[in-house]
């Protein structure tokens, strides 16, 4: 038999052991220790024989034997919270070029809005020695965190906060953003606005509906409550929303959509509307400027709230001790064409 | 002090160990072990005393030991390789509910199109032990992972084949697609088509340049070799090949984008021309119905890549042993305007 057809039989089987590299070279195991871990007190005759061995089984030492002894692995964590949100785009690339600029790797794991599957993921990674973690939180209880954390894991929330524990924090001014939207709305005119944004149990959607109301009621514009839907972004929702906005009673001349997911729906039903209805976005989108009305929006600096949280956290990892920090990133309206459409 | 102010002062700190559990319990090291790994032999009251040390210290046990023990840790890994490319989430999506759908979970990397960095990260996903891994390449040697296959770790190349070693792989029909994108361009009257690809390295940057090539031939039209340009899909580099393309000797009366990040800056460029060019995109993208004159592409179907390329990881995992399958993807050609401008 060849090597080549030893591995090929050998394929999705078994990995080989320090055993075995040491039945095939006819060594001793701590020989092959020796060799393996770069240790003195080996001929160069043996340790010839037994990188033979290591090359022809196919043997690779097990790194998460040496991760147990040496601690630090360099690498950090990101979890987030939908792998398909273009959002989150720019903000990983920003994460891991940091991590990058100090020598580490990043893993990523998506816990697609799921409580459970955020712990699990995080706890997942955690298990694999990463060194610090960056965050955007699925669910609203981040106890589970605390033995991680005091053991030693950097940790930085960003985009939410964390729950139930004290972290490190970088967020969007999504009141702000939200207030100076629904305001922009005003100033041109429209008096009965609508909102619809993400499920009401997450921090960005309260607090954009916080900035709505408080812009309504600065202005004194009362709040009719089927303007208000807060649920679900997937498109048939959105649409559902809208549409019940804009032929209800009360209809709405204007709508200001609480994220990416929300305006481009928005956009598509907009559009089979017999007459203009204004549109702020919160959040840019790629495109926004092109389609007609162009979309004015309150942009969020994704990358900026990536790097911020990555910087964050390697100051932790270089042993910076300090209470836990709250960083607001400001938002930036961009008038387009969309959200200056009069009623 | 308080158990609440250890904690701070031990956060960033170090890992409480067994050996600490043990001291505080007032019990031996193995009954310590017995209890964390649910062995049998330990009274319920000092079962109590070290559930009470474990809670008050935070110990956790170390999940890098027990991997060490049971092989399997029910995860994959995926590797990208650009984080913020579109057309890698719903494809991310798609491996990440298969995973769940067999009870693993998604790890993801990114090689930000690095082959270096490509080799660096599949190597941590396999040391910290991933069943398995869907590979987005970068690189075009894939030599150094053949001992980790050997070792049992399933892989599966998407988008792009692996290089210099057999394996499975998914792909789209790149070079049907071209093919019928510049032959729709021909049929609608072209006679000068200019194509600008992605760097000429990667795999689909080649296939769909041979089907520009072949349809162009099959029509009986020259190639002027300003009319191609493979390179760097960054916004500058594009504006500066199309700009050139239309306004050389021979200018071009139609553009073939390579991708779609080449589309997305080819949009902006021809709406600033005087008068209208033609456009037909590979790969569709989120709005490209909706910008005017709405975007002609060729699409990939990314979430069915994803889906076919993680069923293959799990019938590997599963156990079925049959040579390595290249699948390929049919592509669809969306017509919506820009491909149907004439000359």
């Amino acid at each position: 038999m060849t090597d080549t057809a030893q591995g090929t039989s050998r394929r999705y089987g078994t990995r080989p052991t320090m055993k075995d590299v040491a039945a095939r070279a006819g060594v001793g195991l701590k020989t092959v220790s020796r060799v393996v871990n770069g240790e003195p007190g080996v001929t160069p005759d043996t340790e010839r024989r037994v990188q033979e061995a290591i090359t022809a089984l196919g043997f690779r030492r097990n790194d998460s034997a040496r991760i147990l002894r040496k601690g630090r692995t360099a690498s950090i964590g990101l979890v987030l919270e939908d792998l398909a949100d273009p959002f989150y785009g720019p903000l990983s690339r920003a994460v891991e070029e940091v991590a990058r600029d100090h020598g580490a790797l990043l893993i990523n794991g998506s816990s697609a809005e799921d409580p459970d599957r955020e712990q699990e993921l995080v706890l997942a990674l955690c298990a694999r020695r990463v060194d610090g973690l960056v965050v955007i939180p699925a669910g609203d209880d981040h106890r589970y965190l605390e033995p991680e954390i005091a053991a030693g894991i950097a940790t930085v929330f960003v985009d939410r906060p964390a729950g139930r524990i004290d972290a490190d924090v970088v967020l969007s001014d999504s009141f702000g953003g939200a207030q100076e939207a629904v305001a922009h709305l005003i100033a041109h005119g429209h008096r009965r606005i609508g909102f619809i944004g993400d499920q009401p149990r997450i921090h960005t959607a309260k607090e954009r509906l916080r900035g709505y109301r408080t812009a309504m009621a600065a202005a004194g514009l009362p709040v009719d409550e089927s303007w208000v839907t807060l649920g679900s972004t997937a498109p048939e929702h959105v649409r559902a929303a809208a549409t019940a906005m804009l032929d209800g009673p009360e209809p709405v001349t204007a709508l200001f959509a609480g994220n990416n997911r929300v305006t481009v729906t928005a956009v598509r039903v907009l559009r089979e509307r017999p007459r203009p209805v204004a549109l702020v976005g919160f959040d840019d989108f790629e495109l926004a400027d092109l389609v007609r009305p162009a979309i004015t929006v309150v942009a969020q600096d994704a990358a900026r709230l990536g790097r911020t949280a990555a910087g964050l956290l390697f100051r932790r990892l270089d042993g910076i001790d300090e209470p836990p920090r709250r960083v607001e990133i400001p938002t930036r309206l961009i008038a387009r064409g969309s959200g200056e459409i009069r009623p």
